[in-house]
């Protein structure tokens, strides 16, 4: 039986992993749920699921949950809180779901407390990937993709040895403005900005797909959970999100991951592997979808991703400010405060201004996580 | 070190096994080669590669393959010689690259005699899959697939068991006619016939992949290969010939493997699994490519291909008669006795006049075969 807990239980990929755990009861239990300010999902979800613990964002937050949950069941709250669910939950296994760089200290719990991972937080191995996957092979932790394209490129590995590996190519649907020119790309709108062609997803994600940050965050992820150097991961446009990755082997062969844009598979074989189950996701039908595109990757058109590989080269602390810098911007972006093209000169403008710390501790992250939030703040 | 022998070493798959294997000298040693009628290339290779035995199709050729070959060198001939190459010869891994159900009692002597099996004999299991995989499982031999699409499907499934699979799709090209409807076949020419799109190959699975029992015989191959019932065994077809075969998961994941057409990956992976090793292949340009199609199969279309799967849900020896029709329908096909569109009438009248004999013995198998043969060399 695998005892649970979820990071980000009311978020996109959180609401999909009960879903899945829900159809499974046999199998796994629910020992712990950690969310934001959705208190009453959260508060709807403690009822049907039944963990010992629960964690809100605040404390007026905890209160409210504390009264209407039964007296047994910790109620905890904040990044403290989320730590706590991490690692005094009981959970052998931990989804963390979160958005953003908050994700990491509560992973880092979790780790530290001998559960393994299925982590849908990119941002945890973008900022610390080297102190994750090294703390997590001392404690034998299994980090296990719940990001379509790494569950696609890790289905291809399926135990493959990184030496038989010629290169990853992870897909890229091409974001909301794919059909757009730089030129046309300067008064896009938030509201457009959030229609994803193919995946539904949180708003941060949908604006990171438009911007390729996205893309540029999961080559990230890819260099440290597969253990390979930028130069052997790339980036293909793929329109139709239906290769969900691909890997190149040195014998020329090519292994591809297929499937209809639902996380709920990703998500559930993270939680499965190496078994696989039926899965309530809708089977591909190739032959109604008839046709699959692949075109050549443009940093021209998308800097975004030109400054991920540059900040993933950089390594240290750059990529913790690439991130960091592009949180920022995208929320800023969504309340209106900067256009859409600003987030990657806010991104730029970080990066250039920012020299990086190599084989950086978790103080030097937090502190260049902190410096790159108050640039992309300040930036206009 | 592996000892190989290369039964059919002068056709398509024998000549690039040799290449492959040319490779990667201090991994691979050629203790036997067995070839049919061309002497002067047999004759060759067996100076290079310093086989200690020999096999030709006849003992005329035979005579002459002693006469220049040093005196140690042991050279058999005919149905007698392929037996003993495969299980006298001393090695532990033979390549079965005779077309045909030549191919039948020599695998059988090589699992006798306990060596691996690298199999692009497609009819051996066709004519008696059940035989083939008892005695292998048996002697702890394993039948490493050597045709395209069975190597892409055994490189999808990577381990995974039968109850995960929901069911494998075969891709098939379409062949030389796709193009053409079933009106135009009534005048094509052998000439016509054997220009395949995308592969270069025999004769005989050219004309094959032109009338569809190719990938007939192919469906019959997967039945017992992974030991999968025919109603989980789909063909799709797919002109491009870049997604040599996929897989689909009861978890709604497809795995795909794809390649540019080049046999030498395949054969090269089923002599190095699980190992991955550098290949003299051209890597796939995906983005050059651009476009991959998926379009129905269908069986109005391409006869052959359901009368495959009628011989294969039939069982017993009606899949030997499938096989055995077709061959000498392809073969008169060539010589210009019979029209294109007679092959597939030849198979269709030698099945309806078959009783198929149950879970039949090594003799009922050839009893059938040569029935069959009778058959289809009467027919007009």
């Amino acid at each position: 039986m695998k005892k649970i807990a979820v990071l980000g239980s009311t978020g996109s990929i959180g609401t999909q992993t009960l879903d899945v755990v829900s159809r499974r009861p046999d199998d796994y239990e629910i020992v712990g749920l950690a969310a934001g300010a959705n208190v009453d999902l959260l508060l709807e979800q403690a009822r049907r699921f039944k963990p010992q613990w629960v964690s809100v964002g605040s404390e007026d937050a905890a209160a409210r949950v504390r009264s209407e949950l039964p007296a047994d069941v910790r109620v905890v709250h904040g990044e403290r809180g989320l730590r706590q669910i991490a690692g005094e939950s009981g959970a052998n296994y931990v989804v963390c779901a979160l958005v953003g760089s908050l994700g990491l200290t509560s992973t880092l719990a979790a780790i530290e407390a001998g559960a393994d991972i299925g982590l849908a937080n990119k941002e945890t191995l973008v900022t610390a990937g080297h102190l994750v996957m090294s703390r997590a092979k001392e404690k034998g932790v299994s980090i296990l993709p719940v990001d379509s394209e790494h569950s696609a490129i890790f289905q291809c590995l399926n135990g493959e040895p990184a030496k038989a590996v010629k290169r990853l190519m992870l897909t890229a649907s091409g974001g909301s403005f794919r059909d757009l020119g730089r030129e046309q790309l300067k008064n896009v709108t938030v509201e457009d900005a959030l229609k994803h062609p193919n995946w539904s997803m949180g708003a941060k994600v949908t604006i990171d797909s438009a911007t390729m940050a996205n893309k540029g965050l999961e080559v990230i992820e890819a260099h440290w959970l597969f253990d390979l150097p930028y130069d052997r991961i790339d980036v293909v446009l793929h329109p139709e999100s239906i290769v969900h990755s691909m890997v190149e082997f040195v014998d020329t062969s090519v292994m591809a991951q297929l499937g209809n844009p639902d996380m709920r598979v990703p998500i559930q074989y993270a939680l499965t592997y190496p078994e696989r189950v039926d899965s309530p996701a809708s089977p591909l039908d190739l032959l109604k979808q008839g046709t699959l595109h692949f075109k050549q990757m443009s940093f021209e058109r998308y800097p975004c991703l030109r400054l991920a590989y540059e900040a993933g080269r950089a390594g240290g602390t750059a990529t913790t400010v690439f991130n960091a810098a592009n949180e920022v911007a995208v929320a800023r972006f969504l309340k209106g405060e900067i256009s859409f093209l600003a987030i990657e000169d806010t991104i730029e403008r970080a990066l250039a201004r920012h020299a990086p710390v190599p084989a950086p501790s978790l103080e030097a992250i937090l502190e260049a996580d902190a410096w790159a939030r108050r640039e992309a703040e300040a930036a206009r």
